[in-house]
């Protein structure tokens, strides 16, 4: 970037400079310098990102902020496009965050294949638009293929529902969405038009006329949802949007293993069928992998609770989902073919790139409830996938799915399910062996939380009364925070952290780290390093003169 | 694929070869064949595309799908990596839909500057999650800033307005979305919740308690939402996903010029208003570019009677937004600063690939109305971008638009948004001057519609009455659909098709060609050579005896 002043007055643009930059780099320079960034991205990604991604974290936020504040947009170009790109290679991505990193176990945002950074590449050449069969062609029916093959895996239903199903204009089997949290909003959409449909009394159906209206026809006064308290809360966002307000999302409590109370949800249904139809619950949601613990609803039992009382059941197996996928485990998600609706995201344990998500449904005609229709797209009775969708223009990420299922196969998928549940019991059993971790939460996925506790505190702990833990419990809240914003400012490892409610009587909020095993390249010897760190933050911390008793002048 | 069997019996999913397939091609022949697909996109996208994609139109739909039946997934690999990719570019792209043809101009979906897969490709790779700053840092800063940039394009407030915005974490200028659809249903979702907020009266708003609580404490009856009956089919969408229902998004009539009739919604509004209160106007909604016609509003007239009114002005610009960056058209979309809320679409005028949208509000306060927080992330007053958005998970689009903006400038949008507007007139010229053609709609923007309709027979429908009017322009329309679908299955140019109502009186349908002028290079003699093709079409079934009195028996 040399000579920085004279390059600028070059740049102008005029219908010239602009068919160049359209169509391909300007010069043979220019093309070795896309070239040099492409050929590192595509064939070297987890080198590349090592380099390149994340290796600045001592600027603070506030600091970075202060340099992005210049708010006009030039008239002309600011810099050439190689310029651009290699600023956003050297100068930007440095600011970000490696998820890739094996050390990064704070989210279930993680590495991806390498040939994941291809196919997306191929996808935005292709630049189809689901929406219509007129700007995807093929790829729509793709997408029906891959959708019909991830169904067979939930649903396992017989060869000749498929046959029927697969390509049938008339019926739908699921829907790509971004994100599970529009999967969730989606199913849950579909299941109060279908509770409130229309009426042979005239009633035209709750999409149509609006809740007030529906509400009237059905003589009830509210609808709820009912989840475990871990359900995500999106689901809450669902509530909201969908105008049968939030507070009528009523969580249910859960067990010691994080799962919900069946008895509690049970009674939950008895009570509420005791109003005699005043309030009606539209969907009871099942867990399949809670974010904060990674713990899986018995969704055997719900989907029976549902099945007698005629209940929408919907399953979010965002996380959990590709699960099914290993032998070993798929046990752990039994019932899940119950459900009526199934929400699972491709970003997370498909491991694809940001971001994707999918909605399932048991009946292929259920999600006629919510069609919409124009005229100059998406006729009726079309392949047109935007029918039925609660987005409109939509990429192909189908495409992607597709691809990555031919060239892992199910097998390769669940070697990489296996491989995070597996460590993360290790993980726990070492955290167990280090006398000042507490293990919070098991794995029963490839999640688990745990918490700096040490031997002795936990025996005061087990000894006290309510008032006295809650006291120590605060302490050590500040202590988990600061050693948590410790080494994450460090910048070698990122852990992430909530707050749990744990206790069988009075609720105790204590602060937990968290972590989320999901790349094959960590294993136990990093986690173990991740732990020594952490030992090592609290210990210096410790001599500070900070300890438990002084935790309180410790800023969070 | 030679010796495909003993291949195929090669394939196994164990730990080392899915680290292989995760990190890096197996072989150097597997890298040489990817460099040789890799290289086409990223440096001759154009030229990959014309050779690839969309070359065997002659294949239909219904026999293509009979390819996609099979729903088993292997449990090892089906096929090597580069297989899968060698299929999906040489087996499957040539039947999905070569948008990016200038010859390709019947919808809003077209071609894309090549750094655009670029930039989507660091995107990918760098993989960072939107939803909260602990995955995505910088870019959750830089995505602040990029839509402070938009923001004052559209919104044009002064400098220290941005200076105080731009990267305040208690505020929010606009929000990126996965396409217009979801922006516009965000808006709407925002301007139900700022009409039904909390009241002193105890009344904690309708996201909490829902529509049924909202209504009674307001002590109405039903929100409705006005906008031109041109508007887009996501606004019908918002009213049934909100719970206000889809039939009380009214639809007011157009114009001769398909511009909202002002008359009739300021009559609107008094009538309702007259109701004294029982029934509530949530939005008045403009449309800044009609997705059939492309025609905009009065943003200016409407943007009083809101104000006036004091309701929410929301303009639908999804279409026509990055016209503001045209110093010779943006008075075309003169008022929008007047509206509350904004949609506008990347993947459309801002020529990135699917899918991208955005929103943006006039009040940096106003997206309070529906944040969401969780423990483990999204917490107040953080930089955590998913608090006040409909999705959580969400990619950095932001990097492609910035970035986009830095290389092209306004002016180099400009040139395209005036190429598009500019061609579209020339086109409008030429088919005026061709007897067998009717201009329906000019373009105002770059979109215009007409149909086959010989002079003669216009004569014809001058002098007759409605009935004898319908039923010529119930053969005309025959005529066109067939002639549009005719043109489609030959391959070489795609114009798409809509029903319009037109008339003063009595409404007539009438069926339409549809073009969209947003590829840069689509000229006036690739159109010029469209029309003779159609010309050619329809002579030939003339010919075939199957004229304007035949047409009955003509399939649509």
């Amino acid at each position: 970037m040399k000579n920085n002043i004279s390059k600028k007055t070059e740049l102008v643009a005029n219908w010239q400079t602009l068919m160049r930059v359209f169509l391909k780099p300007e010069d043979e320079e220019s093309k070795l310098i896309l070239i040099k960034y492409m050929e590192q991205i595509l064939f070297g990604l987890h080198d590349f990102l090592k380099k390149h991604v994340g290796i600045t974290e001592e600027v603070s936020l506030k600091e970075l902020s202060m340099r992005f504040t210049n708010t006009a947009i030039n008239k002309n170009p600011e810099k050439k496009l190689t310029e651009v790109i290699t600023e956003l290679i050297e100068d930007i991505a440095p600011h970000a965050v490696n998820v890739a990193s094996p050390y990064f176990i704070g989210h279930m945002t993680s590495a991806i294949p390498f040939f994941m950074v291809h196919l997306k590449a191929i996808v935005t050449a292709l630049n189809q638009n689901l929406v219509k069969i007129e700007t995807s062609k093929v790829v729509s029916i793709l997408e029906k293929q891959v959708i019909a093959k991830i169904h067979r895996i939930i649903y396992k239903k017989n060869e000749s529902f498929y046959k029927e199903h697969v390509q049938n204009v008339k019926t739908t089997l699921g829907c790509f969405t971004k994100d599970g949290t529009l999967a969730n909003i989606t199913a849950l959409w579909v299941a109060r038009n279908s509770l409130l449909a229309p009426t042979k009394e005239g009633f035209s159906g709750i999409e149509k006329e609006g809740i007030v209206a529906a509400y009237k026809a059905y003589g009830i006064e509210k609808c709820v949802i009912l989840a475990s308290r871990l359900g995500h809360f999106s689901l809450k966002k669902a509530g909201g949007i969908l105008g049968i307000g939030n507070q009528n999302i009523i969580a249910i409590d859960v067990d010691a293993n994080n799962r919900i109370k069946l008895g509690l949800l049970n009674k939950k249904i008895k009570e509420i069928k005791q109003t005699g139809g005043r309030i009606k619950i539209l969907s009871v949601v099942g867990i399949a992998g809670t974010t904060e613990t990674g713990t899986i609803d018995p969704l055997e039992e719900i989907g029976m609770l549902c099945s007698e009382n005629r209940i929408h059941f919907h399953v979010d197996a965002a996380w959990g989902g590709p699960t099914l996928m290993s032998e070993k485990y798929k046990h752990l998600l039994n019932g899940i073919e119950l459900a009526d609706s199934i929400t699972i995201d491709c970003h997370k344990q498909f491991y694809m790139p940001m971001s994707s998500g999918m909605v399932y449904f048991k009946n292929p005609l259920i999600l006629n409830s919510i069609q919409y229709h124009a005229n100059y797209v998406n006729r009726p009775d079309s392949v047109d996938l935007g029918i039925k969708s609660i987005t409109g223009s939509r990429e192909a990420n189908s495409i992607i799915l597709d691809c990555a299922l031919k060239i892992m196969g199910t097998q390769g998928y669940a070697l990489l399910v296996e491989h995070g549940i597996e460590t993360a019991r290790k993980f726990a059993e070492e955290i167990k062996r280090r006398s000042d971790f507490q293990l919070i939460t098991s794995p029963e996925l490839n999640i688990l939380t745990y918490r700096i506790c040490p031997a002795n505190i936990r025996e005061k702990l087990s000894e006290n009364n309510f008032e006295q833990r809650q006291s120590i419990n605060e302490k050590l809240n500040k202590i988990n925070r600061t050693v948590q914003r410790l080494q994450r400012e460090a910048g070698k490892s990122f852990v992430s952290r909530t707050t749990l409610s744990v206790g069988s009587g009075q609720k105790e909020n204590i602060v937990v780290l968290r972590c989320v095993i999901m790349n094959p390249m960590t294993n136990i010897n990093i986690l173990r390093k991740i732990l020594d760190e952490q030992e090592e933050i609290y210990r210096c911390y410790m001599q500070e003169g900070r300890g438990i008793n002084q935790a309180e002048s410790v800023p969070a």
